[in-house]
């Protein structure tokens, strides 16, 4: 695509506003800027005043690149409206959960599968936050040392619910203090204030959620290996924005600790945090790295090993991902 | 011991109230109980007055049972009075880290192993919280069905680092809702309002925690199994009471999903929450059973699973398992 490009963002919930941000950020050569939502209503943005439009298919006319936000929980605005932005000749960038394991639907984290992002039919998938930074965190070490196997715990924050989510953390830390009754959970399943629980999406076969899911076949589809077992657990924690991830795997190529911790000091995007540092959300927030610690060998298994891996999930876990595959298309 | 006994609870700390709360809840049967501190001061306890009293050498004359809080972090109370109480004929249950790895000093889960309680010279040690729970969902799967390998992450609430850790949390998270800056960390090493941190003890041997080791070494003496694999990721979260895991298992004998829920369904002291419901630190706290739940087997490898298990680490982690140890040596 020649920039400048029209470029539209379809939705102003906690994702949608930080790809504003973060297309402003990285100075992406927009023409004219379209903003797009249920209804249309005036938005201030860090200062600036934005005009969001009532969303329709004709919206999308002459727009060459599209943003979707994306929800989650329910169906994103994509599922009814990607194929009107298609149609009118945009490229489709999606950061819901629908088209993600669509065998015609690229699903792309820039820094590690470019090459699939050119094979889109119009569309291409942002995959899930938890995924993307465990992703950032073990292809190069997969790449090099080929990973047979992943368990991994997370600790997820609020804001992967949407901002609903981040005012029913205050709400309740505010009850909390003032001593009164915790208002309801919505749209979270449960409490969340000073609370911890293994839920996150809907249940799905074997037990696992389906978050827990997304990890695992998002993680084989981006990188292309069906035969890595992966399982996960997922944990909604009471944290603003940022998620942590307990991250446990096992490769097949023998690998000394300083093997991985130099493969990381050189991957672009990740930043190896040493002890007895190591990285926490309320330091991750607002960055684009994904952070890696506690790098350690398991004490008993060979060429097994667990490692700590923190990073925005609104920056890299969704919004700067999106916007990083649209730049994959700018041609000067 | 032939009740009712003269007992002493050394520490008046968040584990040394919760001792006493339990003595009195499962009556105990008591003749005088004293209760020791550094200094002496009067304390109101669920609307009781007591009387603390300044520790010393002397104080332990003529005392049955002496119960060590212990303290999370320096060194317990019990390294300079346990052989005084001792050597004046008392028997010792120590809540401290200080002797638990120590050949000549039991480590005792009653539901476990009551056997080698029998086995003291004077002096019992309860294992740490974070193993307690762990084991009492391991422990009978490993007589069925052997575990080989465990990889656990920790969800650990602030209570386990003492009744001032409480403080910090409440203090940090009134100071979140005024929007004014935070008041230290201290003790925790990092804010914990809206934050988790890997960081629980001391950083020891190839980069593990001394939190995490504990979760090593206290299971593999509690089960007497030297060659089970185990590896811990220890995780501080804003909550007040009970801890999570998230408790990763390979086991040697062949079991379906089923037969691990059966086991645990008529397993004492535990408690299996079964889909969609799942156990949750505000829902365990002062109760005590280990409660698991989100029983999953993995997706690729066979015969390994996951499960999720919650406690109130004051309670069967700490207070409740003491004073269950020292229930073994009552003779009717």
């Amino acid at each position: 695509m020649k920039p400048p490009l029209n470029v539209c963002v379809v939705g102003v919930g906690a994702v949608g506003i930080e790809i504003l941000r973060v297309l402003k950020e990285r100075r992406f050569p927009i023409r004219a800027l379209k903003v797009l939502a249920r209804s249309a209503r005036p938005l201030s943005l860090d200062g600036e005043s934005l005009r969001v439009e009532a969303i329709s298919p004709e919206a999308f006319q002459g727009q060459d690149l599209v943003l979707f936000a994306g929800t989650e929980g329910e169906k994103g605005a994509a599922v009814t409206y990607a194929r009107e932005a298609i149609r009118r000749g945009a490229l489709v960038i999606d950061n819901g959960a629908d088209f993600r394991m669509d065998p015609k639907v690229p699903l792309v984290i820039p820094e590690i599968n470019p090459e699939d992002a050119k094979r889109h039919e119009g569309m291409i998938a942002n995959p899930n936050c938890s995924t993307i930074q465990m992703v950032m965190a073990l292809a190069p070490v997969h790449r090099r040392f080929k990973i047979r196997r992943v368990i991994v715990s997370t600790y997820q924050a609020v804001s992967g619910a949407g901002s609903k989510a981040i005012e029913a953390l205050e709400a309740q830390t505010e009850a909390t203090v003032r001593k009164v009754a915790l208002p309801p959970s919505d749209p979270l399943p449960q409490t969340i204030i000073q609370n911890v629980f293994p839920e996150i999406g809907s249940f799905q076969e074997l037990g696992y959620t389906s978050e827990e899911w997304k990890m695992v076949r998002e993680t084989q589809k981006i990188l292309h290996d069906d035969q890595m077992a992966i399982t996960a657990t997922a944990v909604r924690v009471p944290v603003v924005s940022a998620h942590s991830e307990s991250v446990y795997f096992e490769i097949e190529h023998p690998a000394a600790l300083q093997d991985l911790k130099g493969l990381w000091r050189q991957t672009p995007g990740v930043k190896l945090v040493e002890e007895p540092s190591y990285p926490m959300p309320v330091e991750a927030v607002h960055r684009d790295e994904v952070f890696i610690g506690r790098v350690r060998q398991d004490p008993f298994i060979k060429n097994a090993f667990s490692c700590w891996v923190v990073s925005d999930n609104l920056r890299k876990g969704a919004a700067l991902n999106a916007v990083q595959i649209a730049e994959l298309f700018l041609t000067p």
